[in-house]
């Protein structure tokens, strides 16, 4: 068992949601936190020092992506992640895991490992939950995450059992392979949409120990509900004492839900690919910015909202750069993006710390239903 | 004849390069100076900060580009160009003739004005001399430019004659629409490879007036002795006492050598496009970063640069943006170029001042020759 890495500074009278920090070798994260995706070694259209302003803590990177391109021992020679993309608060990187199966038609898994094709040159590839660990530590990921295999949706409970415990036997390996233990490993339960294996996912992997726990597998076609019951089916059994990651989510409503049922840190491109297509998340919900409603709208995309893009520009101007298809219409809309995650984020943080996040909630749901 | 707005500070001793400035009612501009390009009310891939950050002191607008879309009657409404995309140093506007003969096919010049297709929906349009002044007075320009019409290259004495007088005719015309003396009009001087018809374009113009003179119709095929012969060819007829813009206007190279016929103002697309295609300018010549030389490179792209993303990134890293073609690729790459451009003009004023650019000059081009 690792020591814990997770304090808790408040728990919500209201619900499970809590306040509390994470402690990594390029620094504190506070939680509960949303965290950008660098898929690529730079998160799309902004710099480091727009992530600074815009507030990010941590950002996350995809182990599938570097390590096909420009490949981790390159990265590991320019001082990792860090030194390779000029970024020195945390970071985190994912598996590969899910990359491998949702890109790659021709994966297959075998007990040893997945081997897929590299989706620039069709090349074989093989990993093994050692080598994912492996290209983490050279990408000097402050956060490591085991190698899962990913459950299609809907799954029967046959396949699902299957694939739960080799995610398990994976994560086994994956603790023994762990050399660099200032670079964290979290496990990643799994369990589909039955209850009892996400109950049984997480007590393999707690019997195992790591330093924080993911729910994988959500956000991959089931509803709402199914998403909220299989999160606080995988919660109910996870210890208070580390953090909780729920893998690939999701919208505004999803990361409020999620908090509200005991989660810790979030990621998803949401906010990032929306913004290149033109959807703008806003205190009263989405904005289509290629709209012609848009096109004399000389009122910022959000009044609420503090970012360079809103204090700026009018949403005009974001239209016309956006139908002109001009590269500042994705750099803009983006740092208004990821901005309005994060500050949500900060206002999350501000209500558990008042013990008010019900009546944030009820604001929230307010503000979006009043347009 | 409109008072001068242009103040000489030093004339060299070795050439006709001068130093000076040119006082706009956003500001004074310090020559010789280089305008970057921001077609649809954005210097593409860069932020109004990253120009001033870089040094631009002056930006340049497409009349055509902005006519078409979102039009000049909406931007007048948002405060001219300035208020539009938040910049609020000055802005030079061209006056839409080069793009209409360039980008369109079907562009038809009677004496009248020009007709043409927009290049978005194929709609009808019609632009005459009154029309651009008053398009770009609507835009806020700091320094308009009258209509004139493009000479194909090559062309003959006749096809010239009629050409270059049709623009004499348009330039009166533009001068007797100017109502906003507070925005400058430049005449534009055309002449196409006849010494004498510059000459007589150059004189035409003087006569009329304007507060300054563009030498137009160069940089479209030419060689460059051509075009320093025609540059030197309608320098020698313009007045002391007012600013020499050559447009369209280029290389680093080019910049010195008009520099040293006694240019004053240069834009174009160079920088910001090489930018996008991953050419890179740098002290000791082009780079082209996309070369697989480069993939391990630790170096940032120009060793004498003190621009952002040489103080902070390798060409392994720009190499690994730009054939992931991530958008950070493209404006790292622009902050580089346009500060190459901006710092090798403020290395030009200052060789000015201190009365060593002959020396300076061939200082260039022996670190061009040096790799």
């Amino acid at each position: 068992m690792s020591k814990s890495i997770f304090t808790q500074h408040q728990r919500s009278s209201q619900c499970d949601a809590r306040r509390g920090e994470v402690a990594t070798k390029h620094g504190i994260v506070q939680t509960p936190v949303f965290m950008p995706v660098g898929t690529q070694a730079s998160v799309k259209a902004v710099t480091v020092e727009n992530l600074v302003d815009i507030g990010a803590q941590i950002i996350l990177g995809n182990t599938y992506h570097l390590f096909i391109r420009p490949g981790h021992e390159l990265i590991e020679r320019f001082g990792g992640l860090h030194g390779f993309m000029n970024w020195d608060r945390p970071i985190l990187t994912d598996s590969g895991g899910f990359q491998i199966f949702s890109l790659e038609e021709l994966a297959t898994i075998t007990e040893e490992g997945a081997t897929f094709r590299s989706h620039l040159d069709g090349s074989k590839k093989f990993l093994s939950p050692e080598d994912a660990v492996k290209v983490q530590e050279s990408l000097g990921a402050d956060i490591m995450m085991c190698l899962d295999t990913c459950i299609p949706y809907p799954a029967d409970r046959s396949q699902t059992v299957e694939s739960t415990a080799l995610t398990g036997r994976w994560a086994r390996r994956c603790r023994e392979a762990h050399r660099k233990k200032e670079q964290l490993l979290f496990g990643i339960t799994q369990g589909g949409m039955y209850p009892e294996l996400r109950k049984e996912s997480a007590e393999t992997l707690i019997e195992i120990g790591f330093d924080g726990y993911a729910i994988g597998g959500l956000s991959v076609g089931e509803s709402k509900q199914q998403m909220h019951d299989m999160t606080e089916a995988t919660v109910a059994h996870l210890p208070d004492e580390q953090p909780v990651y729920l893998m690939g989510v999701g919208t505004p409503e999803d990361l409020v839900e999620g908090v509200w049922r005991g989660v810790d840190m979030f990621d998803c491109v949401m906010p990032t690919r929306n913004a290149r297509n033109g959807t703008l998340f806003t205190s009263s919900g989405k904005v289509v910015i290629k709209n012609s409603r848009h096109r004399e709208d000389q009122a910022p995309v959000d009044e609420r909202c503090g970012c360079y893009t809103c204090r700026n520009y009018s949403r005009a101007y974001l239209r016309h750069l956006f139908v002109s298809r001009e590269i500042l219409a994705y750099h803009l809309n983006t740092i208004h993006n990821l901005y309005y995650y994060l500050n949500l984020m900060q206002e999350i943080r501000e209500a558990i710390e008042k013990d008010s996040f019900a009546s944030f909630r009820n604001d929230f749901y307010g503000r979006l239903e009043g347009e």
